[in-house]
């Protein structure tokens, strides 16, 4: 990380939940209570942190995060509700604050209670190791089956000041052998308004988060928190402001890097790929064509065997129940075109080309369905053996 | 088969679609035009051979269905509708009968055109083979991927007439390497009118062919046809008859166990899985619930692994969009009760029970979400390496 986050201080500790070594208690602290945006998981079974958080977040503001991985705190009933109350208070008492400024974020297995007191014994520890330079301690204390830490930041011109947007975020397939869940966390030091900066995440999540998939699934911990603290500077960011633009712009660079580097940790994923629509008849078409392609197995096993599998894209657009004439489909992998309205082009140049293509880590599928202005995108990674192997052979 | 269904005969033969010599052409004819009744896939990329076959079966009259494996005839454009036009009217010509009464079906690769010559050149040896024994080597015909030929019947009392109601069908993956397709023929010689036929046809198809997953996808040439040749008896199946209701039942038993053996032939599947939800709020409810529960790649791992992991099945029925309450939510695999009303009440006892049935190559998952009156079901199978090895690593 270039340079700390004004006003922001991060901690990771190791407190027992996981069995091995590994942290798994994380703090992320505001020295002033911070202007707080979240958007939850919309999964009907919701984690007691969810629900903690949410109605907690409602008050717009937030002064400290603690997320702990190794356990979701779902599925464990009013036990499971007062453990993530508990846990935030014991935690606001450390810092000298109220218990409604603290959120709970929680990931990992379900239907197991949190070990409440080795938590409450590590908080201590946590709360003396916070720091402006922690977030690298904090993105590997949240961690569950991620084969690395996820941490995407940029810059915004707020009048004659840059001020910083961080992201960090955990996840590796919606939800895992009983490990749930994507978790994102955002801190910023521009100074915006509450509800210009709900708005704003809701806009990048929508964009970002909700167009990526590693398989379908939605967890019942999913959280995107967002906490600007307004230290860099004193300029306001106004909803109709240039700068406004700017950083929303911003909060979405980040949280598609972040959304691209968990599918491409994707339980056993080698292959990131972007499924691209244009010329549907309207956006919300243009997404939902993007999104069963992106979701389908078959073109999720074709990604697997860089196999330039027309026919596929092509079954699953056709099934999206998005209108479409497939004589005016084309679909292009990369820049190799290998079907052009409603008939294969493919010849074996073309097909060597596309699965060269294919083998690439990250690339573009390009799907045009029609003349319509609707556009939309997914990003998606393969489904291959070691999906299957980490899901399957592994008994939780 | 028992004996034959009257007014019907079969055929098969290897006509040089596939490329080695297993039959890819069969044929179906009835003695005297039959009552037709047909549903074809709802996906927007539709094969040349369904538009034909939706076309004519408009009429209600239908004599003679010509079936070829190894070539889907999809996306082949208008050289692909004109052969299959060409070749109904070669068998019509065959058969002496009007072309507009025979109709095409294909299941097989997609994009290429099919060999309308050395197809034209089977079709004598295929009239000539005419069986009313030759239902076998007709489902021999039709097969791709199949590991077996597919056949089911039953019969049903009209009056003082024993009925026969035969069922043959291909399918192993709802769209294979691009190896496309569901598709099945019921014959039945009941006497039955075509709005009657159409309607249960419906009915049976929602029930059973529309509640059966491999992966989600949907062929463009899925097809389903029912024949009525009336043969065995005069006495007309009315609508508001006690028959009529029993006519129902059986071609839904007949489908059911269709579907029931392409979702067991699944591509590399191991067992066969029901999904019941009861206690949803509405049947559509219910349905949409065992609909995600049983395409959640979560879930299909977890039952390939032997593993009664009821967080993924919570997880999927919680994002299904249904309403449910956690909280009111019980789940079972088999007899075993492994999660009851928002806890999960897994005992070691009841962990090695579940995995015990889970072993099995049939069995149901159970899921309570509420007291309410809605029911559904879904039938799924497994996710393993042999879905990825026959997916991925084999190019096509």
């Amino acid at each position: 990380m270039s340079r700390p986050v004004k006003g922001f201080r991060f901690s990771g500790v190791h407190a027992g939940i996981k069995p091995d070594d590994r942290l798994d208690l994380g703090l992320l602290v505001a020295d002033e209570p911070a202007v707080a945006a979240g958007v939850f998981t919309r999964n009907r079974v919701r984690a007691a942190p969810v629900v903690v958080s949410e109605r907690r977040l409602r008050a717009g503001r937030c002064q400290a995060i603690l997320v702990n991985s190794g356990n979701a705190n779902a599925c464990t009933g009013k036990e499971g509700q007062e453990s993530a109350v508990a846990l935030t208070r014991a935690t606001a008492s450390a810092l000298g604050t109220a218990a409604k400024l603290v959120v709970p974020a929680s990931t990992g297995v379900i239907g197991v209670q949190l070990p409440r007191k080795a938590i409450e014994a590590a908080i201590p520890s946590l709360v003396s190791g916070l720091s402006p330079r922690g977030a690298s301690l904090f993105s590997r204390a949240i961690m569950t089956t991620d084969r690395s830490p996820k941490i995407a930041e940029t810059k915004v011109g707020v009048g004659r000041t840059s001020c910083r947007v961080l992201g960090i975020a955990k996840g590796a397939g919606m939800i895992h052998p009983n490990m749930a869940t994507t978790l994102a966390f955002v801190t910023t030091d521009a100074a915006i308004g509450q509800r210009t900066l709900q708005r704003f995440l809701g806009q990048a999540t929508e964009q970002t988060f909700n167009r990526a998939t590693v398989d379908g699934d939605t967890s019942t911990n999913d959280s995107i928190y967002a906490l600007a603290s307004g230290s860099a500077t004193a300029r306001r960011i106004d909803a109709r402001d240039a700068a406004a633009k700017r950083f929303g712009a911003a909060l979405e660079e980040v949280l598609e890097s972040l959304a691209k580097m968990i599918v491409a940790d994707g339980e056993g994923a080698e292959h990131l790929v972007r499924i691209d629509v244009e010329g549907a008849r309207t956006h919300t078409d243009a997404v939902q064509i993007a999104r069963t392609v992106a979701c389908s197995q078959l073109v999720k096993t074709a990604i697997h065997g860089c196999d330039p599998n027309w026919g596929r894209i092509l079954a699953a657009a056709g099934r999206s129940g998005a209108r479409l004439n497939p004589d005016h489909v084309s679909v292009r992998i990369g820049k190799v075109e290998i079907f052009r309205e409603g008939r294969p082009t493919m010849t074996a140049k073309y097909e060597a080309e596309a699965t060269a293509t294919m083998g690439r880590n990250e690339y573009v599928i390009s799907i045009r369905v029609g003349k319509g202005r609707g556009i939309g995108h997914y990003w998606t990674c393969d489904l291959g053996h070691e999906y299957v192997r980490i899901n399957a052979d592994y008994r939780t």
